[in-house]
């Protein structure tokens, strides 16, 4: 049993949700692992990690626009001070989470046929974001 | 240490919340592991998975209800072509997660005296739903 | 490779978040565990885990009455028997989630600079809370 720890790293291009299947799974593919866990860790509080349909991208706009319409800006926030986009983003990431853990056998994640692994910018800008790789196995 | 992995399959009767407490503690017993870490995952991206109250039926009902008050049918997605059920079912998915983490002490899940593992259905019908379950200890 | 499992008890105030991270961080060091994978369980449905920003209070004050305010008390609930707090505590509770994941380097959690962890206490009164830890590494 062995483990490996990566961090990759995003530019993300504002609000939206950015596929990143393929980065944890090249990874995944280099560490050699073919049985064991892989953990994914989102170090911000305004952007966040979630597991959702890859196939329509109308679902992800969907996603967008639902959380826009549940945490909206301008809503008579106290912490206003970094921006209207704040308050929201800190809430959206409160509803999606920091972390997925997701188990691994003959060397792929066990994703089902139209998961794909998100990570989701809340801020209206683009920001630089740090995501966290952890794997377990043999 | 050592690990195990199973998938386990669930026919869902439509949209509802499925206790599957004992399906991963009986798999858990039967792997002999006495100490580690459970993780349940599901497949889907319109079914997940929550832990909540296993005592009174009433709460489950209410959280159905709240879920469908909050992303209800009929709310103008963009995404409709699987049916007005679809694009809520996602929404809930991304609310209550796919991954759940449970440590195991004395070979039974460290879960709270009223806490069951639950599949939610967010589909109207039923559906073939498929739960990864992986376990790492010794 | 090796693991350790602690059980960590809070008595909560009442309604409010309750940050853990040291109590968490703590226990991590007297491990010895350098590198690794934290998992941090709530045990209890009307209380659960969050990540969240630790500089500003008033973030914490802004998420709790947006949780307030999308599962309000006295909205119609069939379970009321414990009292109007019970059911949007268990809300609540869905929404945030009961377990986090948190890969560990240097014998620190790869936590970003500003994320704190939180137990979230979603209940009127305070009580008794137990949250299980485990650490998996070397």
């Amino acid at each position: 049993m062995r483990q490996e720890i990566t961090t990759l790293s995003f530019s993300t291009p504002g609000r939206g949700f950015i596929e990143i299947t393929d980065d944890v799974a090249g990874w995944l593919s280099r560490s050699g692992i073919r049985t064991g866990l892989v953990t994914v860790f989102c170090q911000h509080t305004s952007a966040s990690l979630t597991i959702n349909e890859n196939a329509a991208p109308a679902v992800r706009r969907d996603l967008l626009r639902w959380l826009d319409g549940i945490a909206p800006e301008g809503d008579g926030y106290e912490h206003d001070d970094e921006g209207p986009d704040d308050m929201p983003a800190h809430i959206k990431a409160m509803l999606t989470g920091n972390s997925l853990t997701i188990p691994v056998e003959n060397g792929r994640m066990m994703l089902g046929t139209w998961q794909g692994i998100y990570l989701v910018e809340h801020r209206r800008r683009g920001h630089a974001r740090r995501v966290a790789v952890h794997i377990l196995g043999q």
